[in-house]
């Protein structure tokens, strides 16, 4: 059995602070410090440019890929770390859109809004005629035919947490030709992931929400092995090549999934990360998953008896959810705000919806009931309702 | 005057070395490991999500843009910092194709590879028929034409350090027609720039090398005023949408550079460079020209009185050069790591370049005299010639 009281000793969450908001961005591991200081201090400031081979700079891309690799089922050298996942997805799609004459990119309306101009950017930069066809998440599988090229998709939708079959709806695809990306923000650290046994073909993520890499955290891409040594390349930056320190003035592709690296990777950020990951020694992601289900549930129970006004916005069934708990209120905003104000952080996504994110990594059922009776409290005496908390900030 | 004795202070070397590979990676400024520290612990740590907007984070890649901008000779809002240069030279290439139906890309074979192998999988994506034309770096000027539709160049050659005249060949674009982007990767921090003035279209450049910003340190893109508001975008971040909280499905550029954004900053390197551009209070770029000049022309007469195995590979002319010295030499990457095992650092250049940079910010006369001490007792006593330098790792 996982232990999760030592997981929770490995970040630091502030006193008096409930942090149900890791799906946005996960807390600080107590581990990243040493790590972001050794960097500087050991590696940039003593070896300088030496650091790149004595300290293994370079190999950190693909390093962390290999330790992202298991927690995703991918196998061994398929995972590649770096840029953000807006790029990873751009790359990921042109690469499928090589794949294929076919011309329709299918997906969601519950997808993230950038992967879906990343997207466009890309078609249209192309200009050979393809289309990118929404339909509702719930619509996805009828949609799926012989015309479709690449079926891209989300699989947990970043408001409400309703979780795509990655499985059933990647075996669909590939009976009709399909190609499949998957977009795993929201999946990666939340729950067991099987993308080798699922047979998917690409698939994008971040680090910075349920992997804790911290803000700007680099994103990963996985290449299904079928695919790694031929991957079409659309951002060909130097070390992405074959022999990158030769400097030759055309470019030739690194083998495998080295060739989706770009251009000189962040290594402070990726030094951060690798020290983050450290938390998922010893952890079983079904005893995560398992107890991420306790705890949604709980935390459902308890807002739907005490608070009428709150209604789920996601899945009632717990298969059908990622790892997060999301309500429409008519004033959500104000109502994160007034949580926020006492220390229990959710996150507030247009138009109404409140979302909480549940990491059993450092959220247990303390925490669950200190929220339930804080948003009780604050709904019942409608103690959100100051004109402060009626206006946004940038970035909730 | 400049006070170099105060920047130089402003610095970490470690004890023994003579760092001349700045214009590869800048070394540590003290206050970074301050910004990095209070970067996750009082932000990160103690604020989580809400330190995008009360730590600022969400502001970073205009505010840092805002701080280079002086440093290049830039106007106010034209610059944004974020990603890397391979990815911002693709931001810039495909907003400047844009602007125009000429198909050719003129460079020249002093260019990075990099940037040449982003733009060749750019106009492969495009598909219109586009040409990347790579001439001699001297033969840039008769190449010009009314056929050319973007002039690309890296000011500065990163092998010889041999530096084009931007203001001059800019004129020269703009009076056919042509469009302008400069890589200012060895030239920001080295030299003064004067983009507004030089009425550049298009810049990118880093922030590792001569701006000090840390391994991975992100880029920056310059779009010249009246450019900014319009330039088409390829690369459709959620970050450069005009309303990136809303979350809209439909993407609209923000206006301004903004809309070079991307993803999600890498919040941790940019506190890092923050820290380090504070590094340039009080200096006076043409008191770094004076002493970059007079430094690297010690260098050079040093070297060739003493070792005339050493064939000068930067131009002779200091107008001619960026704020580099590189020697030809048959062994140059064993003398490279014979150089380094005594704490000179400079750097290789397949085949034949020993490269230094000089950046007066750190390196003084004391420096220059005990690196060419170093070589010239080296050479005379082939001490470079022993089999474990014949080897080359990964990255030099």
């Amino acid at each position: 059995m996982t232990d999760f009281t030592k997981t929770r000793g490995a970040f630091h969450i502030p006193d008096g602070v409930i942090y149900l908001d890791g799906n946005s961005l996960g807390p600080l591991p107590l581990a990243a410090q040493a790590a972001a200081s050794q960097t500087l201090t050991d590696q940039w400031g003593e070896m300088l440019i030496t650091a790149w081979n004595r300290a293994g700079w370079i190999d950190l891309p693909r390093k962390l890929g290999d330790r992202i690799a298991p927690l995703i089922g991918a196998e061994p050298e398929t995972v590649q770390v770096g840029d953000t996942l807006s790029l990873k997805l751009y790359q990921a799609l042109g690469a499928a859109l090589a794949m294929t004459d076919r011309k329709i990119i299918l997906s969601d309306q519950g997808n993230f809004p950038s992967d879906l101009y990343m997207a466009e950017g890309l078609i249209q930069t192309m200009g050979q005629g393809h289309e990118l066809r929404l339909v509702a998440p719930e619509a996805v599988e009828a949609a799926l035919s012989d015309e479709i090229a690449v079926l891209m998709l989300t699989q947990v939708d970043y408001r409400t947490g309703r979780r795509h079959d990655m499985a059933r709806l990647t075996a669909q695809a590939h009976e009709l030709g399909i190609i499949t990306i998957w977009d795993l923000a929201h999946s990666a650290g939340a729950f067991p992931l099987h993308l080798a046994e699922t047979g998917a073909d690409f698939a994008v993520g971040c680090s910075y929400k349920y992997l804790n890499g911290g803000p700007g955290a680099p994103a990963f891409i996985y290449i299904a092995p079928q695919y790694r040594d031929h991957a079409h390349t659309v951002l060909n930056g130097w070390l992405g090549h074959a022999t990158p320190f030769a400097f030759p003035l055309e470019y030739t592709p690194a083998t495998g999934v080295d060739r989706m690296r770009i251009g000189t990777p962040a290594v402070v950020q990726m030094q951060i990360l690798d020290a983050a990951l450290d938390a998922w020694r010893g952890v079983d992601l079904n005893d995560l998953r398992a107890a991420s289900v306790a705890l949604s549930e709980r935390l459902i129970a308890g807002v739907e008896a005490n608070c009428p006004d709150l209604r789920l916005a996601s899945p009632r069934d717990p298969e059908q959810r990622g790892s997060q708990v999301s309500f429409h209120f008519q004033d959500a905003y104000a109502l994160c705000q007034a949580l926020i104000a006492r220390g229990i952080i959710g996150d507030f996504r247009a138009p109404d919806i409140l979302r909480f994110g549940i990491a059993p990594l450092y959220i247990g059922t303390a925490e669950i009931d200190a929220a339930i009776a804080a948003i009780s409290e604050i709904i019942k005496g409608r103690l959100w309702d100051r004109p402060e908390w009626k206006t946004r900030n940038a970035v909730t």
